[in-house]
Formats: structure tokens, C-alpha cells, sequence
């Protein structure tokens, strides 16, 4: 960790794993390289006062002094949504995936030495998840040979594009592109919003920020938005034309590249999305796993120590699956983060065919509950396309076996089969294909197809959801074949793969045992070993926890402290306040000492 | 409403609903009293901005102006966590119920009269739920007659309570009792803080503020406190004496009074985090209805109106449990309040009989997953005690039926049988029983109890949890037994409580089908009545959610507006954040230029 420590309270934690933490560090980095350089960053953040001073002034440094990879670690271990992320992380990437040739020339020199700040607008006040309702416009005008890019009402205008509030000069502005009086649906324009002279706004552009956000703040430090066009004229050229194109005298083209292009963006965004999930989820379970293990709570024998809470099963039966969920999200991103790489390149040699799938599975992944119909009918598709024999593929491949799954039956007759990744592997795919299959029985009964997709609807996410662990649950069973190299470090990890295969199935058990993948019996006996897992992994929480490699720094808990030193800290933070500034607090002669006099002034009364 | 509303947005979907809202409006409120009240109250602070101005200047009013009655409500309307809640909640309750009739007549005056004020001393800051392992002391000194509190360590601080921080002059402190040289476990006893002169901390006294809380800031009003005693002496009358007491030399006895009676003040404060749940629930699901049936999105045919985002089954099966569960928790809670009442009185007449379960209960419900070993252990004793043929209390007499339960069949054969409430009780009381007996059949086996519980502790979670939600849906039922005037009133209620109940059975149906409760057909079945009570319930969504009275001030929600002009008023609300009042932000020339002219400055080089 690098930092001084002069007592360690969780050292005696740390001397009962049983597996070489340095090497689970580098498993979790994904390379001894990539630790080393986050490492180095995040000693960078730590060290360096001024680095998280002013988020703006550090990406200046992030820019111009580190390469790529570096950067990027950089940006992490800052640990504040800026607008940068979405100049890097969407409006380079959608010019890149959606602008010809000569625009990928002309754009993305300026926008990577960053001479130009762009942003993403596609979502508008009243638009968000359905792009094809933008009310946006973008009208050819043969006359100028120009677009008019316009917002005809309120609740079209541009909402909650990052970096758009106080910073992009620039963005890619989705909008309904219309030519001789027609319209083409949706298609991305780059439109320079503000002045590179002086930051002001073009003539017909109002940009402002849409201001401080619900919850816990954490995503104030991003300027998202609101804009909108009054009759702002841009030049033909700026029309994003790698997949459909206007011609000078304003014919409207369409290319033999497939419209689900646009989506390679998100794509992306998505595998961020999920790696991200990872950090968050990993930074949470670091805090809770060090403080339960610091805290003590009940279980003592007249005046001794009160018990760890981290030893009670209850804890354990909370923690230690969030914990594993830590280490299979990783993988899981790890392995979408090889797809995103891979479909990119292949979309470059205008290879389309993984685009599909990888579409379905980044929005499954992005959020096991939400925006999964997109998987649901990826899988409907691949259901319904089993009779034909064409073999399915990528993640649906298992439905290949579907005969198989439907009627197998799970091989568990004690609590340690349910150790077999085999075991484990069947009953999720079983699961995953009688849900889907059944699902589809019951939509090819309704009178259409669209009318039986929303009378399913509720059924179709239980069954994206299905498909989507068993993605995670399999993605972490490979990785376990492969070389992990560490004392007891690849053991570990399979005790982890089974805590979150075991606890997922005790979770939707419901599902389990009405498609009869399993039974009662199966049921609790998944439940015994899930008990005797957690009494394996206890010894080895906090050094799970440490091998995430995070500084006190980026984790900036009190209760998550490496050493331990919880309560000393707690009590010196709280004196820092400013309430504490005065013994005496403000307000009490006003208010509490008429009071307790009972000297209630007129002023009171007049209510 | 009572609010001038131009153009209502909503008015379709009010037109839809199929019974008499204002009906609706007392059976929420409980009576047509509390209505009146609780309407006039709102009113009140809708339109006297100063009321919110200063929490604690609208508390002075509401001891000096109004009535009991009137003072909660318009506490409640006034929604801001204060230190006047712990005062009136905890600090007077603790005295009325652990006090003799002697401090009861000395105390209570000067605290009602609020010449006092004062807090609940409890939690410190390494131990919270464990009172008995709490490490101040209060050591009797026979020579002066005075009890010597002290704070021997650093996690010995009290920590947490609210009001102590900036305002309490008084505490009821929870500490050690020893008198020569015993320790007789923790006792309460009456603590002056602060100098009713001047408000300054009494010697040997430190408090200070706990500072900002994590989250959303809602807790933030609230003076949550720390506080250290160094030797500070009380007189022997300041110790709460009606459980037990300490004579002139130093003897320590002990009344005939039970010592859960502590737990009275637990209950009170049990039951209001009840009703306090349903009012967060029902607010929430107020804002989430109205803005689902404003928003439109995907569903459009060729330019024509997106469908309403309510109209999604998947929005419905997220959205109307959770508004039955509003309905659900508003009456487990109505009935918990008259259960602590109930309680009271028998307390008053040293009746303690009821206690346990009330204890039981109010901690279960409270959190139907946090601290509700209680509720277990109530119930494993209940188990053990089947076979004596002592017949089982309150909520728990359901087990006087084990027998029939442990083997019943649920008789739906129909999606139709499920609108039965003989049907759904039973099946609840059957999954609740059989999970409870058992784990106390697999305690049972194990070699002691205590390691019994402590590793079927996760079960045990369970079997509680499954005891509540039969509370609930139970207390829901019982309800719609009553007479519930207006039109079509109890009808959508009926819905709304067939809702609750198969939405908790689809959610745990690994419960129902391991215990065999029910079958795999059957929970289907469940699944296809929940679908159609949605389409049911639908319709009348927005008349629901009005019906909780909560004005637009209240809700304090763009997205919540009674009149559904959500984007106008978004749109409005952006503009005024300081953000705005420049177009061009703070930190142009010093930051974003630079980089857009490349022209990083030495000091950027530095790092």
C-alpha cells in the first residue's frame, strides 16, 4: 500500500489468508503491467495535492503528458466524472465509428489534441431510451447546401449531455434528417455550439447546465446540459455519412453499412459501464468487508471482546456474494472489454455479425434489470430459429443442447456436488433455456408478435436476466481455467465462483425449482454448501479486499481504513466540522434560549 | 389540492379512475378528522414561507399554538428532521416509562413546558445495537450521594444521538450502573448538559456535532451529536428508579417491574419508523405514478404520441406493488399504533403480557431484514412451546392450526382462486409456519442453541421475514373486513391487497414451492392474476396516488407536479442554478483556453 502505517488492527486478519495476495493483485489488474500502472497513478493522486484540486486542471496533465494507457489509470484514480470522459469516451468514438473517411481526418486530429471539446447529444427533455422519437431537426437546404439544425419545441431540446453545461465547444447532435420534405429518421451532425474565441455560445444557440443532481453528489462534477437550436445552419459535410449520406442536391443515400452501427458507440459505453460497475461495486465491499471486520457487535462472554461482526453468518450471507459479485463482474468485464475490441475491428473491415449479440449482451450486462428487452428478443430470435438448425451462437450458443436442457437432470445428490462447475454450468443453462423457451411458447400463442412481447414483457426480463448470469456465472468459470498464477490464489477463486453461482441460485430458487431444473432437496442442499463457503472464505476476506490494490486515498472512508484505525478517525473527522467551530451554536439567542425561557417573542405569534 | 392549476395534464387519467377519491382520502388518513387536520396543516405550511424558513422557529409555534394532534401533523407536513423528535419521541417517553411517579412529576413538566430540552443518549461510538455492551459508567459515590458518569474510553463516546449535538440542555444517558465495586449492566439516567444560562457545555462536559451525514442530505437538519463525560457527578436522583433502584448506601434492588419495559420506548419509536416508511413509500410512489403517466416513450406508430411509460407491464410490475405496499404499510402501521397504545396502558397498569410480541413485532417490521432476531426467537420459542399445548398469542396464533398448515394443499386451480383472501392467507400462513418449524427442527439438531441459531442465523432471517409479510397481508385483509365508505373504495383496495400479497409470493416463490405450499402450476397461475390485476389497478394509478393528499409543496418534485407540466418546469427550474448566471463559466481563461489554444502553462508542467 505504500502508506505509513504504525498499527495495523486488521493485521491479524491479513495473517489468516491462506492465498498470495500480490498475485491476486495482479489478477485482479488483469496484468502485472496494468497493476504496475495503476499503482503508479494512484501514488500519483495520492501524493499530489494540486492533482484533485481542480479535476479540469489534471486532465490538462492527463493529456498532454502521459500515453494512452497511462492516462486512462490516471483518470480512474481521479475518480471524478468530468467532461472529458465523454469528448474520450463518445464524440471521438462516434466520429470514428460514423464519420467517412475525409471526416475522420479533418475531426479527429483536432479533437485529440483536443483543439476541439466535444459531446454526445442525443437524449432530449422528452426523448431519452427511444431514439427514434428525437423531435430534432436537421433540413437539407439545397440553396446553401446546408442543414438547418432546429428545436421546434421544449421538449425537444438537448438534455443531459455531459460536458455540454460549461465546456464542449463542439458535439455530435442527433436530429430527424430531412430532405425535399422528407423525413429519414435519425442521423448525427457535428455542430460547433460556442465560440473558439471566447467561449460564447453561436448566434441561435442557448446552452446552459441542467445543475446539481439527485442523490449523493457524486455526479456534480459533471456540467451535463440543456441546448437548443434556433434555425443554426451547419455546413453539408457535417452530416456523420459513413452509413447514409446527402448529396449536393439533397438525394438522400444509404450505404451498404448497417444501420446498427450507430450502436458500436454505445457498445462501448456500455463495457464501460459494467467495468465500472466492478470499481464501485469492489470499492463498496473493501469499505464493508475492513469495517465488519473492525467492528464488534454482541456474542461476548461477561466483558470480554464482543464478536467481529464479520463472523456472523447473517453478515457473511450479505457480504461475501457482493464480495464474489466484485470478482465475477471483473472478469465478466474483462471478457466484454476483448468483445468491444474485437467487434470494433471487425467493424473496421466491415465485418457486421458479432454486432448483434454484442449489442444484446452489453445491454444485458450494463444492467441485469433494466433496458434488457434487447436481449429478451435476441434470445426470442435465437428460440425461434432453432428449428431451422441454424446453430446459435456466441453466449447463446448453449441452446444448441436445448433438447438436452430441457430435460436433463441435475446430478446433485450431496452438498459438494455442487462444487462441479459442470453441475453448476448445466443447472444455469437449463434454467436460462426452459425460461426462454417456455416464453416463447407462450408469445407464439398471442395473436401477434408485438402484442405478445408486452403481455410477456415481465416474463422476457426474468429471462434476459437468466441469460445474463449465466453469463457472468460462465465467463467466471473460464477464467478459472486458465493459468492464475499464486499461492492458493486460482483456490480462492473458485470458492468465490461457487459463492456467487450458489447465492444466485438461492436468490431466484423460484426460478430453479418451477422449471424443475432442480429440487427441493438440491435447493437446501445448495444452501448447506453455501454456508460451509462462507466459513472457507471468511479467513481470506480482508486480503480479497486488499488485492484490489486500492490507497486510503480513493477510497477516502473512514471505515474502509487499511489499518484498521477506525473509531480514532471517525472522532477526529467529526471535530472538523464547522458546526464545531462554536461551542455555542449560532441561532440560540434567537431561537433556543426564548424558547427555554419561555420568552416567545411577537414575532412568533403572528403565524 | 387547493392549488390554482391552468391546465391539468393529468385530468385523463383522472377522469379513468373508478371510485370516490375524497372517500379515498379518509380511509389513507383514518379518519375524516385526521384528514381535516392534516389537510389544514399542509395548508399551512404551503403558504407561510417562513414556516420553513428555520425548522426550529416553526417547533417553537407548534408547542405554543396548536393542539397535540395538530402539532404532529404539522410536524409532519413540515418534513425536517429536528432535535424536537427526539425530545417529544424519546427523551419524555423515557422518563414516562422508566421514571418513578416522583421524576415523572418533576421531569416531565419542565420538559413539556420545553424549559428543558432534551435527548437519548444511547448508541456510542463502538456500540450501537448491543446496549449491554455499552462502556460508560455511572459509579455510585455513597459519600456525596451522587452517581459519577464517566467515559473511560474513546469508543465509549456517545455518538449519533440527535438534538444533542447543538441543542439539548438534558439527556436520559445510558451507562453502567456499579455500586461497590458491581456492575449492575446498563441503567438510564438524567443528565444535564449545558448550562440553561448561557447554553454552554456544564464542566467536565465535551459535545460536538457529528457533522454532515452520508447520502442525500435529508438527515442533515438533524443535530446529531458526540458527547464525553469526564467525572461528571449527578445527583442519586437522576437515575430512572422504576425498574430498579440504588438506596442512600449504595444497595442495588430490583423492582417487580419487568426489565423489557426499556423496550417501550423502542416500540414507540418502532411503530412511527412504520408510519414514517409509508409516508416515504407512498411520496415516492406519488412522483413515480404521476411522472409514469406523463412520460411517453418508444410505441409510437409513424409520428403519432409514444405510449405512456405506466401503460408497460414491465413498469407496472416495478411500479403498483410498490403502491399496494403504500396501502399495506399505511395500515400494518395504523394497526401497530393502536398495538403501542394498547401496550401503554397495560404497561401503565403493570400489565406486561403483551410486551414481548409487541417487541417482537415492532422490530420486525420496522426492517423486514434488519434486527429481526427478535421476531425469531419469538417464534422458535413458539415452536418449542406447540408441544405443551400452550396455545400461541397475536400475530402468532396461527400456529395453534400447525398441524392442519404443515400438510394443507392450496386449493387454486384457477388464476381466479387467487382472488380469495381465505387462499392467500393460508398459503401464507403455511409458508411462514412450515419455514419456522423447520428451522427449529434443524436447531433442533444442532449441540446447543446458541450455536444453533447462530448458524441457521440466515434461516432464521427468512422464517422472520416470512412471519412479517404474513403480518402485513394479514392486517391488510383484516382491514378490508371493516366498513370502508365511498364509491368503489374498498373494490380497488381489494385489488390493491391481492397485488401486495401475489407480488411478495411471485417474488419469494422459492419459499412457497420448496415448503410445497404451493405448486409450480399454481405460482404460474399466481403470475397470470397479477398481470390481469394490473390492468385492473391501472387505471385508477393516478386517483391512487392522489389520494394521499400531499400537496405540491410537499412533494417538492418537478417530475411529482399534481398537474403533471413536468417539462416546463424542469426546464425552469434548470435556469436557476448559479451555474447559469454566466454564460461563459468561472475558469475559461484560466483553464479551458489554455487547452483549446495549447498553451499549457509551466505550472501545468510541474507535476
Amino acid at each position: 500500500m505504500g502508506e505509513m502505517v504504525r498499527v495495523d488492527h486488521l493485521a491479524e486478519e491479513r495473517r489468516k489468508a491462506q492465498f498470495d495476495v500480490s498475485a491476486m493483485k495482479v489478477a485482479w489488474a488483469g496484468s502485472r503491467r496494468e497493476l504496475e500502472i495503476s499503482d503508479r497513478m494512484a501514488r500519483i493522486v495520492a501524493s499530489d495535492p494540486r492533482v484533485n484540486e481542480v479535476t479540469v486542471f489534471c486532465v490538462i496533465k492527463i493529456v498532454s503528458f502521459f500515453v494512452e494507457e497511462e492516462a486512462s489509470k490516471l483518470r480512474a484514480a481521479v475518480d471524478e466524472p468530468c467532461y472529458m470522459d465523454l469528448h474520450w469516451g463518445m464524440f471521438i468514438p462516434a466520429i470514428k465509428g460514423q464519420g467517412t473517411d475525409e471526416q475522420q481526418k479533418k475531426w479527429l486530429p483536432l479533437a485529440k489534441k483536443m483543439q476541439i471539446i466535444g459531446c454526445y447529444a442525443q437524449t432530449e427533455l422528452g426523448h431519452g431510451s427511444n431514439v427514434q422519437g428525437l423531435e430534432t431537426t436537421a433540413t437539407f437546404d439545397p440553396k446553401s447546401d446546408e442543414f438547418v439544425i432546429h428545436s421546434p419545441t421544449l421538449s425537444s431540446s438537448k438534455w443531459w449531455p455531459g460536458g455540454l453545461g460549461k465546456v464542449s465547444t463542439h458535439a455530435v447532435v442527433y436530429a430527424r434528417l430531412i430532405t425535399n420534405g422528407e423525413d429519414h429518421g435519425v442521423h448525427g451532425f457535428i455542430v460547433q455550439l460556442r465560440s473558439l474565441d471566447d467561449h460564447s455560445p453561436l448566434p441561435g444557440i442557448t446552452i446552459g447546465d441542467i445543475g446539481t443532481k439527485f442523490g449523493n453528489g457524486a455526479y456534480n462534477t459533471m456540467d451535463n446540459g440543456v441546448l437548443q437550436f434556433d434555425n443554426v445552419r451547419i455546413p453539408r459535410d457535417q452530416m456523420l455519412m459513413r452509413i447514409s449520406q446527402v448529396t449536393r442536391d439533397g438525394k438522400y443515400m444509404v450505404s451498404n453499412v448497417p444501420r446498427q452501427l450507430v450502436y458500436g458507440t454505445m457498445v462501448f459505453v456500455r463495457q464501460s459501464i459494467v467495468q465500472d460497475a466492478s470499481v464501485a461495486l469492489s470499492r463498496a465491499v473493501c469499505i464493508a468487508v475492513r469495517y465488519s471486520a473492525v467492528r464488534r457487535q454482541f456474542g461476548s462472554q461477561k466483558g470480554g471482546l464482543e464478536s467481529q461482526v464479520i463472523d456472523y453468518k447473517t453478515q457473511q450471507s450479505r457480504l461475501l456474494p457482493l464480495l464474489a459479485s466484485a470478482y465475477a463482474f471483473r472478469f465478466v468485464g474483462e471478457w466484454l472489454k476483448w468483445l468491444y475490441t474485437d467487434v470494433t475491428q471487425r467493424l473496421q473491415a466491415n465485418d457486421f455479425s458479432t454486432l448483434p449479440e454484442a449489442h444484446a449482451c452489453t445491454a444485458g450486462l450494463k444492467s441485469l434489470t433494466t433496458s434488457v428487452t434487447a436481449v429478451a428478443r435476441f434470445l426470442m430470435k435465437t428460440v425461434s430459429s432453432l428449428a431451422s438448425g441454424e446453430p446459435p451462437v456466441g453466449t447463446a450458443s448453449y441452446f444448441a443442447r436445448a433438447q438436452h436442457l430441457m430435460q436433463c437432470n441435475c446430478e446433485v445428490h450431496n452438498a459438494d456436488d455442487w462444487l462441479k462447475p459442470s453441475v453448476i454450468l448445466e443447472a444455469f443453462e437449463a434454467r436460462a433455456a426452459r425460461m426462454a423457451i417456455a416464453c416463447a411458447k407462450n408469445i407464439s400463442k398471442t395473436s401477434g408478435l408485438e402484442e405478445g412481447f408486452s403481455e410477456f414483457s415481465i416474463d422476457l426480463v426474468d429471462v434476459a436476466v437468466a441469460h445474463c448470469q449465466l453469463i457472468v456465472v460462465s465467463k467466471f468459470i473460464e477464467k478459472l481455467k486458465q493459468d492464475i498464477p499464486g499461492n492458493g490464489v486460482k483456490e480462492v477463486l473458485q470458492v468465490l465462483c461457487c459463492i456467487y453461482a450458489l447465492s444466485l441460485l438461492h436468490k431466484h430458487n423460484g426460478d430453479f425449482l418451477s422449471s424443475g431444473c432442480i429440487n427441493p432437496k438440491q435447493a437446501s442442499l445448495a444452501n448447506e454448501q453455501l454456508r460451509s463457503l462462507y466459513s472457507q472464505v471468511r479467513p481470506n476476506a480482508v486480503a480479497l479486499v486488499d488485492s484490489f490494490n486500492y490507497t486510503d486515498h480513493y477510497l477516502n472512508s473512514s471505515l474502509g481504513r487499511y489499518d484498521g484505525n477506525v473509531y480514532p478517525t471517525l472522532y477526529e473527522e467529526a471535530w472538523k466540522d464547522p458546526l464545531n467551530d462554536t461551542v455555542v451554536p449560532d441561532g440560540y439567542q434567537e431561537y433556543i434560549r426564548p424558547l427555554l425561557k419561555q420568552q416567545l417573542t411577537s414575532r412568533a405569534a403572528r403565524l
